[in-house]
């Protein structure tokens, strides 16, 4: 095992109705002057941000608000939050939506307390203070409520990056999984693929011995191949709702994927995918990462033998364990196909002809990069041709 | 799935030589005077003691000392730690060692910012405020390095008793693996069995559909399994040292127990004996714990069956679910056995006949207690009577 810190410091207040005590977690952790930010019509149309204004009225604490977060969060609105809070003095950032708004409120909370321009901080400096942020989660996915990262796109050239620091972690996460019960299907699905994805990109590891974290891994994802087809199945299933959203903070605030190589590959050549089509981030997802398991598994065939029996319920082929590994990534793909995501850049909306724009955006060029597997701008062109053509 | 908080803002720094940095962790938590609080000598003897005042001096922190706290640490001491922080302007307790010391050091920082008597925290009050607390690690077991529990014995008549507050919760913990490789197989044999304890006691729950929650605790307990026979059979192996580590942090945070209701009268019963006879609280949960699952099983066979398959690799009988049910409990015992472990009173070096003694200081009179088996007196009893004659 790895020396590594873990330190994840957000309470999680989880369950139904909690959001009716967002007023008093901002007054517990400091906050006084609120910024609620959120995306679209949905949270003021399901009568959330009336109750989230309620607790806030109720805590005597005063507020502005700023909607308008799109997915593939953009910095024109990061822009925008941090001269409405400078403008406003506000101290305290609530989140009310799913990854997107999260990042972009993490984004305005370390932009407030930054003299230069916030895109520095997604372009490499270290972020040391942030104002203090809060959350109310509404859809089990990006696992942004419990992580210190945030992804935000530069409309400028859809140029997506992410950032990263303990400065960003939520003060608090409100997780309500009855919130996620009026989510259409194919969103559901779209965050549990993220979700999966999230642990795989821990779970492929060149790190020996780390029996823990393989086994808290594989916990998650087996939770997430049990309940995610019963809420595809029971939009209004809160007991699966439930273990799919605390599945989801596990996956991602880090303590399934200390003290071992990690591989983001997947990640990165997805969100060169929902840059330039705008789809889903999980659904970009669900086409890329079983392409580039399939690409990569020579590289240690036990593993995904293991991936295979212990989380898609294979048995061992002994004589053949390469057919193994094979069954357990095709079984990766039906699962998915099987929950609605698409597999395949026809599915998905994607165009072969873009892959080598694609590549070029990328931008490894001449380099290599992956923790489990370095891949050269051949190598990820390779993947999505495979994911071009993918099929069941 | 209940509702819950979950709050775990414990910053872990894990790996090798790691106590090297205790001074820098203590200066960003704020620590400017350190109580270095310890056991015997063994932690100056191995020179552990040396490179943490080495580290302290090298951040400029001043500190004093007080040592041997005993296994199931003493009240008086507590006292004494307290007098000593406030005469000599102490503003942040380090606990080098493992869960007594741990357990002693929360016990102070809360007395010391407390006018009454800290007893009163161990008899019900709850704990609102504590010196911050920072943790060097030497054995993996109690979980205290990640808990805001702590347990303090009363040598006036050996009432052992506990407390709990997120104000206990360390500001950092250090764990090394390779400081516990010195340890000798018993004591290692004990740590492991009150990690799969604190486990146990999370996963015999009558909430349903936790699979999330069921899995994470199954994921410790393979591990348990898996990695104890290894540091038993080679003492030197920090991989699997590393492994048990994590996992003992992992098994009492929390984190594996949420939003389910839980069953503690294993702990309870076990303390008893550890109180009276001053034995290991590890030894003593490996004769009360098998003993209390042989009398509770048929209150839910199943899920005695799903810990005999998933975490004990028994086949499941489809005729008859409760010989797979004892057949694990028994590969629980066997287990114990096989690691060193006592698994009777005789071994333990208890006493049938103290039973009615040890009945009557559980305390709980006429009363029932426990969240998946309410037990009365006449049930303890007869869990006693079943520990006391176990065999394999």
């Amino acid at each position: 095992m790895d020396n590594f810190n873990f330190y994840s410091p957000t309470e999680f207040v989880f369950g139904n109705d909690r959001e009716n005590e967002c007023g008093s977690y901002v007054k517990k952790y400091g906050g006084s002057k609120v910024l609620i930010h959120f995306g679209g019509g949905s949270a003021e149309r399901s009568g959330l941000l009336g109750r989230v204004r309620y607790s806030l009225n109720k805590s005597g604490i005063s507020f502005v608000e700023l909607g308008g977060v799109q997915p593939n969060p953009r910095d024109t609105l990061v822009y925008k939050g941090i001269d409405l809070c400078r403008s406003e003095g506000v101290d305290f950032i609530l989140a009310v939506g799913g990854g997107s708004v999260i990042d972009s409120a993490k984004a305005i909370a370390a932009g407030v307390l930054y003299d230069g321009d916030f895109w520095d901080f997604y372009s490499g400096k270290n972020i040391e203070k942030a104002l203090p942020v809060g959350v109310v989660l509404t859809i089990a996915a990006a696992g942004s409520e419990g992580s210190g990262d945030s992804v935000i796109t530069k409309e400028d050239g859809m140029l997506k990056r992410g950032a990263g620091s303990d400065a960003l972690r939520a003060r608090f996460s409100v997780l309500n999984p009855a919130l996620t019960q009026t989510l259409p299907a194919y969103q559901t699905a779209c965050g549990a693929t993220d979700i999966m994805a999230h642990v795989f990109e821990r779970y492929f590891t060149n790190t020996k011995e780390v029996e823990i974290t393989d086994r808290l891994c594989e916990a998650v994802l087996i939770t997430m191949v049990k309940e995610t087809p019963r809420v595809i199945a029971d939009p209004d299933n809160y007991e699966a709702r439930a273990n799919i959203m605390w599945a989801g903070m596990v996956a991602h605030n880090g303590i399934v994927g200390v003290g071992r190589s990690q591989d983001w590959n997947s990640h990165g050549i997805e969100h060169e995918l929902s840059a330039l089509y705008d789809c889903a981030h999980g659904a970009g997802l669900a086409v890329i990462m079983p392409s580039w398991m399939e690409f990569v598994y020579k590289h240690n065939v036990m593993r995904f033998c293991q991936m295979a029996t212990r989380v898609f319920g294979c048995q061992m082929n002994f004589e053949n364990p390469e057919a193994t590994a094979l069954e357990g990534i095709h079984r990766f793909r039906s699962f998915l196909h099987s929950i609605g995501m698409p597999i395949n850049f026809a599915e998905l909306g994607a165009k072969e002809e873009d892959i080598p724009a694609l590549v070029e955006k990328f931008g490894i060029g001449d380099g290599r990069t992956g923790g489990f597997v370095a891949l050269s701008s051949a190598d990820v062109t390779e993947i999505y041709k495979i994911a071009a053509k993918a099929s069941l």
